[in-house]
């Protein structure tokens, strides 16, 4: 059960019975609901909740306590604000400075503590909080909710939502934080199909492998794959429902790192050139941890 | 009164007396001071307090307890950062990409649930609070505020503060976000005065009629105006104590869509491009409801 | 010792026992702790603790309970987040908008109420939060930690630390924001030498007067200096671990106002252009205060 956790070494007059005031008197909380799955037995509605960071950081965020046994923590939103803007303002999963070699990790965000945004605003606006560095998960859920959709109707209009069953991110350190530190989503730092990082199998809750079948001569569906590299050696985070089995996945992956040799260029961005539909390129994604 | 809700149905082993430690345990708080008129009838000074929206998303604004019996909510400012910057950084109630038809929305900030600043800050930068689109409301008040100066001087040196007394909301939706749904502030929509939105008669608190009556050639003094066009189909959000009765609206309005085509373009912005005095453009537009 | 002070003037019906409940109930928390310092009695551990300000904001920042009898409050960094761009997108602390005579503050950020970043990301993104201009404090402390570095390794890989300690604060308003009113960071307001603020002598904590002796043919060790100004008379905020002695200051000052006559410009930015070691350029600057 949650409860209130004040250390005993740190705060030695606070008596074993603390009172959260006394807690917050002392300028420091430490609580134990550190992600909706520990929320997950005694709350059952979706919602926005409060969670504590191991470090002590309070914050808000949506618990997606339905799908497959509930207890998923949104932890970002990669949200596109402009389709015909190439690495620039809002592109904060990329580069807002423009394609450029000089900075081949771009704005870094999959691999640092910067945070953004609401849960609220999460498909309106990128998003990202405490939990994406901090929480201990095993497993993804990604949610395709189309921009401005207010939270209460997320699930009931997403078009296209599913998650891992195979625990894969204690392989990787816990979270997508420690998996991008692991692999880099830097520029040039490796080659295509060659020095892509893991591709795991999905589950769907919404939709199915039909979705983006338009791009099957390049790349397997039932897949979220991540850090890819294309033809030119620039970087893309994070594959959505397909595993690249070519070279050109600027077409089908989102985020990046800062620099996409390409000509023009066209590619930069949040989402860097989607080919699927209008719908999906017009989604912000969503991601959980549980 | 104002009292802690914590939903019972969601939670069910929090007892009736339940406790704000047991509430927030809980990860979920609902409070039931929701706006600055819920906090009328305890509260009397001015100052910052705390609120919580309707989805239990706790934050503070500053409230005027005031002004013709009190009550009204800060939920936004706009704030122009540059004069010389034509959509820039910073330009978050209209495009900071630079004037573009791709974007006729521009940030879409007037009708989306995208927040920034804080209230504090609300005459240094742009600040929009989850009051903004959760809040209930009736009528607004607007203050004119000389940039940079601190909340205890904001009603003292305001050039201009007035208010609504029709609570003209209840046919809008109950705040400026909904009204916005109903009158996109988008590029191209309509043609100047004839799709103009509502324009609602104002009582002046600080100031009168005739603070901007070189205008009076092209608008009416005495009105706030909402989502208005001009001669080339630019959208505008606001207009401040007047009423357009031309199309050139883009000397006394502000905010507005991402697009201006008028050429160079010397419009584009915040703070578009008012004829009013320097004294005028350079205080901060803050928005109380109630 | 810390405890929650509720107005009873402006909250009547509160009881004496007030509790946090009813202080939140009420919209207005007002807490006494106000700084680390204040912490200080009771709190030993270095660490992210909440505070609250005088005028009721509550936010979160880093303590460093151990320096020199500790109590010392994280209030802001300064980060450089692309040594390539001159004024970009993250030159918060001089101007994300260009080099520009028309915005002679820049961003206006040393002398305003704006605040940005978290305590945990400091290191990875500028930072500043209300203690920055709420604090009363008598003098300062600098680290110089290395960029994405997490917070419980701060201290140890410090590549320089040092703080004042002649209580230089109580001449200048007790902070760096009344600081900077009576210097603003502008350009064309002074001439080199002549006109440069206070500088302070400092006591080392990590580090030596010998990091930056490549400096030493223009500048005197052992100091911070503030609001300086270089030849062609644009304004840097912070010279950290030297006094300038000549004009060319842009070498190893840091912030700055919003114009750098200098052609091309290659100077202006948050990290105006330092000669030191790309060590020192690749670490963020955290400024506290006691």
């Amino acid at each position: 059960m949650s409860h209130v956790v004040v250390d005993q070494e740190e705060v030695p007059y606070v008596k074993t019975k603390a009172k959260l005031e006394d807690a917050i008197l002392q300028g420091r909380i430490k609580q134990a609901a550190r992600s909706c799955k520990e929320l997950n037995a005694s709350v059952h509605a979706d919602g926005l909740y409060y969670l504590n960071s191991s470090r002590g950081v309070l914050y808000q965020t949506f618990c997606d306590m339905t799908t497959a046994g509930g207890g998923w923590t949104l932890v970002a939103s990669v949200h596109e604000n402009n389709m015909y803007g190439k690495c620039t303002l809002g592109d904060r999963w990329s580069n807002q400075q423009g394609s450029d070699p000089n900075r081949p990790d771009g704005e870094g965000t999959w691999a640092n503590t910067v945070t953004f945004g609401t849960a609220e605003s999460s498909t309106s606006d990128d998003y990202k909080n405490p939990g994406y560095y901090d929480i201990a998960a095993q497993d993804v859920s990604v949610w395709h909710v189309p921009n401005n959709i207010d939270l209460e109707q997320w699930s009931a209009t997403s078009i296209l939502r599913y998650h891992t069953e195979n625990h894969f991110l204690n392989l990787y350190g816990g979270n997508l934080f420690y998996l991008f530190k692991k692999f880099p989503v830097r520029f040039g730092l490796g080659a295509c199909i060659t020095d892509n990082g893991p591709a795991i199998p999905i589950v769907y809750d919404t939709g199915n492998v039909d979705y983006n079948k338009n791009l099957y001569e390049i790349s397997t569906p039932g897949f979220i794959a991540f850090r890819v590299f294309n033809t030119e050696r620039a970087a893309m985070a994070l594959c959505s429902g397909v595993k690249p089995t070519g070279c050109h996945i600027e077409h089908f992956c989102i985020g990046g790192g800062g620099h996409f040799p390409e000509a023009i260029p066209r590619q930069c961005g949040d989402f860097t050139r989607w080919s699927a539909s209008k719908e999906i390129t017009e989604a912000a994604v969503l991601l959980f941890y549980r």
